[in-house]
């Protein structure tokens, strides 16, 4: 199976939809050639495809479709949704194929395509479950989005593997089982008296209903995907009986289950960008006011509270933090839709803070645990790798985006059918030099982004400068030569960040960061310190350092801190204000390593937000 | 039914315990007459407890010790340790027939005694959940501390209830229906091959049979109390797989289910009291350490932990503290017996913390909330308080103790025979000035607890100034005369204490004390200000107030504080140091309340450590 000319690899495809001004880059028309994601994308279509491949075999996942299929006479295995992960593995895989990958690959895509089409029910249903003695169960807890068996968000994620499957491979196989269960499930759900009324308690299935239409232009999927938006309470699996759930228009804060939370604000995205109701876009625009002028991490982490997963009140962070990893990966899928939408460079901020800092670290994770029970998040990494290059660059009208500095190419072609090839060469996210080169005629405006954090940012084409302002993108309109260069310069001091006074576990402290990283200190860096003693003194100097031993040219930062003795706190937990007398403190060198890289060496203690004074 | 003169109301009789040097004054022989205790006493007698006792009536509690009986046909209702909320209830109503009390009382503990004995099994055996169709399933989960049924720990509870019922009525009625168990017991668990082994995974039996055999003399109730701690593996119900289970002699840190530990460390200081075993103190002592150095809140909370209800890692306080009420009251439980073993003034402290700052707190739950589903906390509460008295004075040889200063008077019997009465007059907590009388004449010591907290106390025995050290008992030593009078003042200027740099949540931060009451700021009376921009400047006046419509002389305190703008931060979750400017401060006036009185008014948020500088 290899990949047709005319496949049109896109994630999201935007270039029909009225309210949308952006559209993404086929995934498979943009080229990594950096030392930061490409080598880890090489160990995903490699290494981590396959391997999860084979848990899914072992956890019987896959025996699920084969007992559906009625070709295995065999009990359900693992939790309800676990039809889930192997769709979520499809769709990676299926994104894997848009580039040079084993061979073996396109036999498991196969393979597992075939499995999933032999498992469709002949009314069209699809899930692995809900079949042969639980059948007469189908549906049977949906609601207003309060109860859960994960029915339509499994269905959502099958869809989601379909299409990428459809669009990277050019077959229709998997589409047309799509087709037939959304058509089951438009048959099913819907305000009518012969329908059921409701929807899933995990949102997913909206995003790719509106996809499907995208791709059939048969509005009936459009409309389901709009019904499910107008039913729902709140935004998705609430645990908090407390908590008043309210249509999608009038809530005003984002809450619930974060993972639910971004799905379904990607999915409403998605409506908006085809119907352009205001309602919907007004409300997005609260929700993403509210999540990110509040109830973000440093990190770009959101859904602080642990238990139910979910976000917490405004600025709710505590510094042990839930912050799900699919909560992330969520966050850029909507954040990606909103910046088709406007072409809002601060949309692009949050893919970019939350790709170096938040998802790798699950990466460290799935070393520590080379599995989980409610394996959610090791697929959706997978997918999200296998995605990236689709992130990178849209085009628009007479225009080209960049939108993330990789090392690398880009084949675009502009609406008018023009081709223009860019090439980034760059060391990104450890230097800001970037020289792109452009390679297609014609006049059409080139638009940089200048990222929030590069305060003295150059730009010059052909040695021109151009004035720039960081959170917004540059945007160069010319008649673009072959041979035209432009040379960026995005300068990477060290930061020292401090967060809104109401967050109280960073009262006090600072977070170091350095271009789009943020650092964190890791006890195994300290031999003669516990990290939870060390002082970051106003007056010290923080210096980039290459030369420890770490991989891929991490760049970690060193200081010389202190640490303040704490012979007078000596067996005592509480001390009255007299009693304290002047500490004596002691220098410490301190290395801060950036917080993706955290938990690859011994276990041990880490934080980001470093007091600043001597306590 | 009423008291007979001869009944013998202590709570733990350590009188013949070879190991403990101070004996518990008898409940019944301590009259409180104050203004801050008495009352809430009152309340319980009058309300709390009858109205607990509906709650076990409509909850179906009390029906399952009908349906045991065979008197009721219908099914167990509520969790499987429901049985422990009955007992708890009359353990509370017991004690509480030691002081005047409604008539009705007595009539509901006897009918409650009655319908406890009639459930009793042929051969011993009671809990009503495993009878009937369950009988086949009794200790069928016991194992060396993991799993948890509760049968011993409900047991353990009926076992306190039965001495309460026996030490305040002077029936045997309970006491009898309790051997009959503890025989049943002692005949089931043990090393033989004909035994089963193991404990139940929440500790709470261990004190009882030291008491049992306290009162029967019979030592295979020692023994048995032995057993079960010799076989557990860590302090009670682990849900954390990780953590090393270990025999409690190689314990080094307190750790697990916070209510379990301490359960088990006051089972452990019962059997040490009566065996001595140096292995089983000098772990005692670690855990003391451990707890109190780096795992207590300021408010003497315990079990900082949330979902396992557990304590956590060295200074692991996060200001969100679960701090359950039972655990405080088991604190409580455990720190009267290493008082007794020692005459330690230290162990009072901790008492006198948790007492006027952790469990009144509950109190306001209870008020919220009327009823838990899992309601462990508020008979708790009501036998704690009904228990009281017996915590304010010891006797010892040639000595009497007085521990808590709470207005009222003690009728005192030395184990020579010789009655000493003491009186107390104070406004404590309030106020630090109080008068002691003492009726009792002859030679023998009086131990006065000088609070650590009361730098500069000065003390005179019939206006003889007698030097004292805070932290300590003032040890009067003398030839008492009828009439004989002191005088203590414990300053109680209003302190600022700051904890340990390692407590995270309380870096930069300072909390308000006076006497023994820590204070906390509440939402409701900072109308012009979110109480989380409050700051306490270092040169701020903090004064007593009393004129605030808060009830039972209630002392408050004011200062003048500062409140940062925001207006620096609009839309800005986090900011560079370089973006910071000086930020204006205004000045706000702020009112401090005990943080016992917290959550009687209007909800809103609460602080306890308050931030000392601006940001």
């Amino acid at each position: 199976m290899q990949n047709t000319p005319d496949t049109l690899s896109v994630i999201s495809d935007f270039s029909r939809s009225p309210h949308a001004h952006l559209h993404q880059a086929p995934v498979q028309s943009v080229r990594l050639a950096d030392a930061f994601w490409q080598p880890r994308r090489d160990a995903n279509a490699g290494i981590t495809i396959p391997s999860q491949f084979q848990h899914l075999e072992d956890t019987g996942a896959l025996d699920n479709f084969r007992r559906a299929a009625g070709t295995k006479d065999m009990p359900f295995q693992g939790m309800v949704f676990s039809d889930s992960d192997v769709y979520k593995w499809l769709e990676a895989a299926c994104w894997t194929l848009a580039h040079p990958h084993p061979d073996t690959l396109d036999t498991l895509v196969s393979d597992t395509a075939a499995l999933i089409a032999a498992a469709q029910q002949p009314d069209g249903y699809l899930h692995t479950y809900f079949v042969l003695d639980k059948t007469s169960e189908r549906w049977a807890t949906i609601s207003r989005g309060a109860n859960n068996q994960h029915e339509l968000y499994c269905a959502g994620h099958f869809f989601q593997a379909a299409i990428a499957h459809h669009r990277v491979t050019g077959s229709a196989q998997m589409l047309d089982v799509a087709t037939r269960f959304a058509d089951r499930i438009c048959d099913t759900f819907g305000p009518a008296d012969t329908q059921r009324h409701g929807t899933d308690g995990h949102p997913e299935i909206e995003m790719p209903l509106a996809e499907l239409y995208r791709i059939t232009q048969n509005p009936r999927y459009l409309a389901q995907a709009q019904y499910f938006v107008d039913v729902r309470l709140g935004m998705g699996r609430i645990n908090d009986a407390e908590q008043t759930l309210l249509p999608f228009r009038e809530l005003s804060r984002i809450g619930g289950h974060a993972v639910c939370a971004v799905y379904l604000a990607a999915g409403v995205t998605d409506i908006y960008a085809e119907t352009g109701e205001p309602a919907l876009k007004h409300t997005l625009d609260k929700l993403w006011d509210n999540m990110t002028e509040t109830q973000t991490y440093v990190t770009g982490g959101i859904g602080s509270r642990w238990g139910v997963e979910s976000f917490g009140d405004d600025y709710e962070l505590p510094a042990h933090a839930y912050a799900e990893t699919c909560a992330a990966i969520g966050n850029v899928m909507w954040q990606a839709r909103l910046l088709a939408l406007s072409g809002d460079a601060k949309y692009a901020d949050v893919i970019e803070q939350t790709l170096y800092n938040n998802p790798l670290t699950a990466k460290a994770d799935y070393r520590r645990q080379p599995w989980f029970g409610c394996a959610c998040c090791p697929p959706n990494i997978a997918r999200l790798l296998a995605q990236l290059p689709g992130y990178v660059c849209s085009v628009g009208e007479r225009a080209a985006w960049v939108h993330l500095y990789i090392q690398g190419d880009a084949e675009l072609v502009l609406p008018d059918g023009r081709a223009v090839t860019l090439t980034q060469q760059t060391r990104y996210p450890y230097d800001g030099d970037i020289t792109l080169s452009v390679d297609g005629a014609g006049p059409f405006t080139l638009h940089l982004r200048i990222p929030a954090w590069a305060e003295g940012a150059q730009l010059a084409v052909n040695g021109q400068p151009v004035a720039v302002t960081p959170g917004t993108y540059a945007a160069l309109s010319r008649t673009w030569q072959p041979g035209d260069t432009i040379f960026m310069s995005l300068p990477m001091p060290i930061r020292r960040v401090r967060a809104h006074p109401r967050v109280a576990d960073a009262a006090g402290r600072v977070a170091l960061q350095r271009g789009p990283l943020v650092y964190c200190l890791e006890q195994t860096d300290s031999p003669n310190a516990d990290i939870r003693d060390i002082r970051l003194p106003d007056n010290a100097v923080v210096t980039p350092h290459t030369s420890l031993a770490l991989p891929g040219g991490i760049v970690a930062l060193e200081f010389s801190g202190t640490q303040a003795s704490r012979s007078d706190w000596a067996h005592t937990l509480y001390q009255t204000d007299t009693m304290r007398r002047s500490i004596p403190q002691t220098s410490v060198p301190v290395v801060a390593v950036p917080y993706f890289a955290w938990a690859n060496r011994e276990p041990g203690r880490m934080l980001v937000w470093i007091p600043t004074e001597s306590a």
